[in-house]
């Protein structure tokens, strides 16, 4: 039994460090959200650029509050409703430190028995958002 | 205690579940090899995509098979001198299947005692290398 629970123990060890490997490398934005408390549970370095703050000042922050004119609730709402539906439809946001557009893509998944969303951004502008009409 | 171990049962799975997903939609092309057997633990659909198999096919093989011109010892050697440089240099190799080239950058981690490269893939031409001359 002892060492079925070492075992077991050097298996989460592995997915973990597998996890944050993968996380840390991938070139593809993403961030995960618990859907109970709308927090960023994680996010990676790619994200956390297009977001243009420091991974661990966006760490547990409430997700809505990353984007322009849109409500903590509004935006849960939004990312609620796809877990009931069969394909997930993008998301067209504005950064609100970036003032960059992204499109948001979510995928939600059950862990542990919590919802979590995890969200592919993508920036869909070459240059920042301004208001300069020239 | 068995509070405890229930708690280090849902930790993993949900370590294993956040692992599978990300790998799962992560656009960016990547695979787990063992650095002991040199085979494919693990890839994600983006990666089997560019090597030009299904991911039940891929799974288990040498990856070395996978590519032009490298032998096995060759590549993994290869592989191998970058777990002990300072930063990993990406490796231009033509896949087998597809005739692509594409960039393979590898990241070293030791996860459960075990070597595992992380290899990042990217397509580096937009159309198959053929021998046509015109």
């Amino acid at each position: 039994a002892q060492l079925a629970l070492e075992r077991d123990y050097e298996s989460q060890r592995e997915m973990d460090t597998r996890y944050r490997v993968l996380m840390e490398i991938s070139r593809d934005p993403v961030v995960m959200v618990s859907m109970s408390t709308g927090r960023m549970t994680d996010l990676n370095p790619a994200a956390a650029q297009i977001l243009g703050g420091s991974r661990s000042e966006l760490l547990g922050a409430p997700i809505a509050q990353e984007f322009e004119g849109r409500r903590r609730g509004e935006l849960l709402e939004a990312l609620s409703t796809l877990a009931v539906s069969e394909r997930a439809a993008p998301i067209e946001l504005i950064v609100r430190r970036s003032q960059r557009r992204v499109v948001l893509t979510p995928t939600v998944f059950r862990a542990a028995g919590e919802r979590i969303v995890l969200c592919q951004l993508d920036a869909s502008d070459a240059v920042p958002v301004t208001d300069d009409l020239g």
